[in-house]
């Protein structure tokens, strides 16, 4: 799993920051989470080849989280895409998008799904081979959810030395990761545990942008890998931070502790701010494992 | 009138390059002409003063034109704007804007006034004491306009030599400005025609993108100082031009050889062409004072 943070900021795109957006890679798929205004061109910054999104994960409608999806999803078109684009995101995000391709005069030549979003309990709304996508239901002014990545690992990993040792051609090589036994020309059976080892353990990855301090989520989010939490306030602020129905950074880290995740992700910062390091310092008094996001920044979840 | 270009390249936004938008300054007054994805960065950059924009002109609803309204729209309610603000454009523009706000539980604390536009033919679409806006009904691939932008020059010029011969305080000057005579302490009357010039001539600007070579424009945009004309493509493209409607940079200086205009500005370059020294290399064949738009560039209308 590798997550790049295409933007991380509050409100308003500016000159030195972008809104939320991130690019989630996981064995080779990639999965883009919000999309703000700019997203495209954060996209071609960090060098990602627009043409492996196939999964657009909207957490809500607020601009400064989709606001850069219509003009995506026109650059597809653009581009000439030709393989399927699915859209996840709260109700109503389907007639906002369709009717400004109506009015542009412009039809994909793709096809573009839209699986629109309304329940308000966690419900599993991707799932392939490599990985589930969960919902996290947040609270938040509007309907909000965060998103949790589960990577599915049942490969098992070779034990080469023993591979080696009974000169097994590689065309059996699928066959003995997905747990089968070997027969060998002399007619003998090797079983699987001899010649692999158990799977990596599977990774896991929660979004959380924007909620308030909510610990409903605990459960749901329980033992992930990597946490990304928003923390648009220091608790200096959070007067505004209640108002405005986001999180400060020592709640975010109060969420990571409680749910015994392994790393945080601070996020979704205020541009009031002009020295960042303050929210980590805030974070770590409660939990030790915080980093803050930043435009272009690349977590490397192994 | 100062223009700035903000972008003015066709298609998707780039880390090197933004679609459509422009800001043209009429006596301290700013007009924003189409709003593409990235516009508020780019007014940023531009160190524009955002609250100033009263007016926004949009001349199609294709998204290199205007997918970036709906977030400036936004930026304005974040910055607690308070005055007016005015969009022209395509009908539908209005829905579009509405449901996108309405979706994010937003309400302006300014008054949002659409003027959506449907005519065919030339019409007067704005008028204050300091300038005058008509559409010019363009040829596009949807239903398209562009501005003319004509300045009005009532005031007439102090002759400060005679001003100051005849001692007259400067609470008269207004009054002389607009044509009156003065009354000296005496009793005797100067008349204005001796302590005042006639007016500078008033400066027109007239912005044409999207459309293909369309000459009934020219009556409309005839004589101008400024000509900004779309060239999408060079004429070794022209087969791109016609199937898409949209022109070459020899059309634009037809266009701008038969209309009479003192100065052409070319945009909306495809972003195929890694030289665009190339646009103004044609126009010039055909039209001498061509130059050429870049974002971020400047044209004092002088």
């Amino acid at each position: 799993m590798k997550l790049t943070i295409l933007g991380c900021y509050a409100a308003t795109p500016r000159t030195i920051s972008n809104p939320t957006s991130q690019v989630l890679e996981i064995k080779n798929k990639l999965f883009l989470i919000d999309c703000a205004e700019g997203t495209q061109v954060q996209l071609r910054k960090s060098k990602v080849k627009f043409s492996k999104i196939s999964q657009i994960f909207i957490s809500h409608l607020h601009g400064d989280h989709f606001y850069g999806l219509i003009g995506l999803i026109s650059t597809f078109m653009l581009l000439n895409r030709k393989n399927d684009l699915h859209v996840y995101g709260p109700k109503g995000i389907k007639e906002i998008i369709l009717m400004q391709l109506k009015a542009s005069g412009s039809y994909t030549g793709y096809n573009l799904y839209f699986h629109e979003l309304e329940s308000k309990e966690s419900e599993i709304i991707f799932e392939d081979d490599r990985v589930m996508v969960k919902t996290i239901p947040l609270s938040h002014r509007i309907y909000t959810n965060g998103f949790l990545f589960q990577e599915k690992n049942s490969e098992r990993k070779l034990n080469i030395e023993k591979v080696e040792q009974y000169n097994i051609d590689k065309v059996y090589f699928n066959k003995l990761k997905y747990g089968g036994d070997m027969t060998l020309d002399n007619g003998k059976i090797i079983p699987n545990s001899e010649l692999t080892f158990d799977p990596q353990a599977s990774k896991s990855y929660a979004y959380c942008s924007d909620t308030m301090y909510n610990e409903a989520i605990i459960p749901i989010i329980e033992n992930s890998d990597y946490l990304y939490h928003e923390s648009t306030f220091l608790e200096s602020e959070s007067h505004l931070s209640e108002r405005t129905m986001h999180s400060t950074a020592k709640q975010a880290a109060t969420i990571a502790k409680n749910a015994n995740v392994k790393n945080l992700i601070l996020g979704h910062f205020s541009t009031r701010y002009n020295n960042i390091d303050l929210f980590k310092q805030e974070a770590q008094t409660i939990f030790e494992n915080t980093f803050l996001a930043d435009d272009g920044k690349e977590f490397n979840m192994i």
